[in-house]
């Protein structure tokens, strides 16, 4: 199903009442964020690129850890945060990742679970924990400098064996939007599950969501994404950069250009200057929300697909939406940490 | 060595430029704290005295958990929270705390290190843990209601075998000052452990100061609190309610007195009152600093301490100490978590 029309009738699922039904289910590599405030100093130091996430091994993750300051545990993961962001807004979100059975596992599930997301039965924690070897619960080292910019390091730990055995079909059949992150592109086994969740998407009748997730992300994976785009993607989220290196495309224009002629409905989102929707009757220019102080920008655009999803599953069109993420993404940036610590509910008022 | 005098001649050891000397060492009950905001009903639903400290056992601590909402993890521990203050405002610090070869210990140790505290050689962690047991390391759930205040449910694990085996006696006895929390009276292979801090702290020439934790800690411990500072202790920190619980005074005034009885440089808070102290020329009353809105107050007494006590081990005499203490505190309780967000060395200027 792809929403190609110009019109958002497709980008919204009935309100059949269906029992159980979920707005978004989201697919994604379970983390727990490890952040901290540090200069730019840090970062060539552990040699990581600003405002990028980088994969890192066990060894590697330890050693950017011991050089890192004081920091605070809070669950994240790209996809999980947009979970939690849906269900903060009211609507009904479902979430499939996987953790360890150890502590950060059970930080993980708690704080999801505690947020109004529904676990599937195959979801965490189903892993026995060894934390001699990359057993363990994933955690991203989230490095935030003066400007509120995060850079990050991630160590997949099990999240990097998540398989089409770990997808809980009957949860992703619920779903009126799948929503997938890009990252997992990166984990060989875990492609198969998006694949395969794409497929439960398509025969229950529910919308395919994507974010490319990252620059680097995009570089790495180009040609598959844009294979899926032609075929099983109906709603697609990046930001400039992404879509610039996504479509191979000279300038912003260009870019815009490029997504409208995949028949999508695409959210490019441009930090400070908002975010443009194509794919719709006109392309749609919607500005930033104000924000007072930009804290800490990761989860950013994890919470513009909550808003933009909300939207999409609640009647709303796509300025609508967009102005929605905005908000979303607003209250996120203006604090450490990738959830909301608001009542997002307000906002959809 | 009791600070007797009403000079604080004392209670500042010399500047003798020993190499390896610390200002403080702390010894308490090694916790990571589990931070939620709530309304007061959670509190009803899980039986907690708002503005205590409750001592849970682990299936209390996983009912008490399943009720909260999605949570932040950040390093805690009275004793430890004092020792990364003073370490933050420049001073040198030691701490000795327990805590398991687990996840939440590894985030325990390189919190505290990456604050610049320095671990003794039987520091954390040494203990391998062992969750389906007490020998995890230990949390603290806090629940932070709507007016900043903080209620407490601790499950001590690994930190309730704290004992004089685990006193790393090279370190103490390179302090200025021995900080010791009152909540590991609660404990009672620590009590020996305290008791041998004690005698290695007057063997080397150090001051002994003392928090009494909390007030339902005063109630359990009254007696063995009063016997200790008859003897044992240099420097007292309570606040109000709990030095009237100390003396079984009647009233404020009549604590004071009983305070100033006992010889000590005590400190008594008081919240937004400020703070008193007494023991030294005339009792001295300093007004709290400012804040713009009270968002948490977990650390305010721990944050109270650090700069009093690095006020105490750079020359600063009783009011200085007591408006840096204050300043500290202010810090503390604009944010969530226990520790300082900002350098605290600015406040030292």
């Amino acid at each position: 199903m792809q929403a190609t029309d110009s019109s958002t009738g497709d980008a919204r699922p009935g309100t059949d009442g269906t029992v159980g039904r979920l707005d978004v289910v989201a697919v994604g590599s379970a983390l727990v964020d490890v952040l901290t405030n540090a200069s730019a100093d840090l970062l060539e130091r552990v040699g990581l690129t600003k405002g990028t996430m980088t994969l890192v091994d066990l060894q590697s993750a330890a050693r950017v850890y011991r050089e890192m300051g004081p920091a605070t545990e809070v669950s994240g993961g790209s996809a999980a945060n947009t979970a939690v962001g849906v269900a903060m807004l009211g609507g009904r979100a479902g979430y499939v990742g996987k953790v360890a059975a150890d502590e950060l596992g059970e930080v993980f599930v708690h704080d999801i679970g505690a947020a109004g997301v529904e676990l599937g039965v195959l979801a965490p924690p189903n892993v026995p924990a060894d934390p001699s070897s990359d057993r363990a619960t994933g955690r991203c080292l989230v490095i935030v400098t003066e400007d509120g910019e995060r850079t990050m390091a991630t160590h997949l730990g099990v999240a990097s064996t998540l398989g089409p055995e770990d997808l809980d079909e009957e949860l992703v059949s619920r779903a009126r939007v799948v929503y997938l992150e890009g990252y997992l592109w990166d984990v060989e086994v875990a492609k198969a599950a998006m694949r395969r969740a794409i497929e439960v998407a398509h025969a229950s009748g529910a919308l395919v969501a994507i974010t490319v997730s990252d620059p680097f992300c995009v570089r790495r994976h180009q040609r598959e994404f844009l294979e899926l785009l032609r075929s099983d993607v109906d709603v697609l989220f990046a930001n400039e950069e992404e879509a610039l290196l996504l479509f191979g495309s000279p300038g912003f224009d260009a870019a815009l250009s490029a997504a409208e002629e995949t028949g999508l409905l695409t959210a490019v989102t441009r930090g400070p200057a908002g975010s443009v929707v194509v794919g719709c009757a006109d392309p749609i220019f919607v500005r930033a929300e104000p924000v007072e102080r930009v804290v800490d920008t990761t989860g950013a655009g994890d919470l513009y697909a909550a808003g933009f999803l909300y939207g999409l599953t609640h009647g709303q069109d796509p300025e609508q939406c967009a102005r929605l993420g905005g908000l979303c993404a607003a209250e996120v940036i203006s604090h450490i940490g990738a959830r909301p610590e608001v009542d997002l509910r307000e906002l959809t008022s």
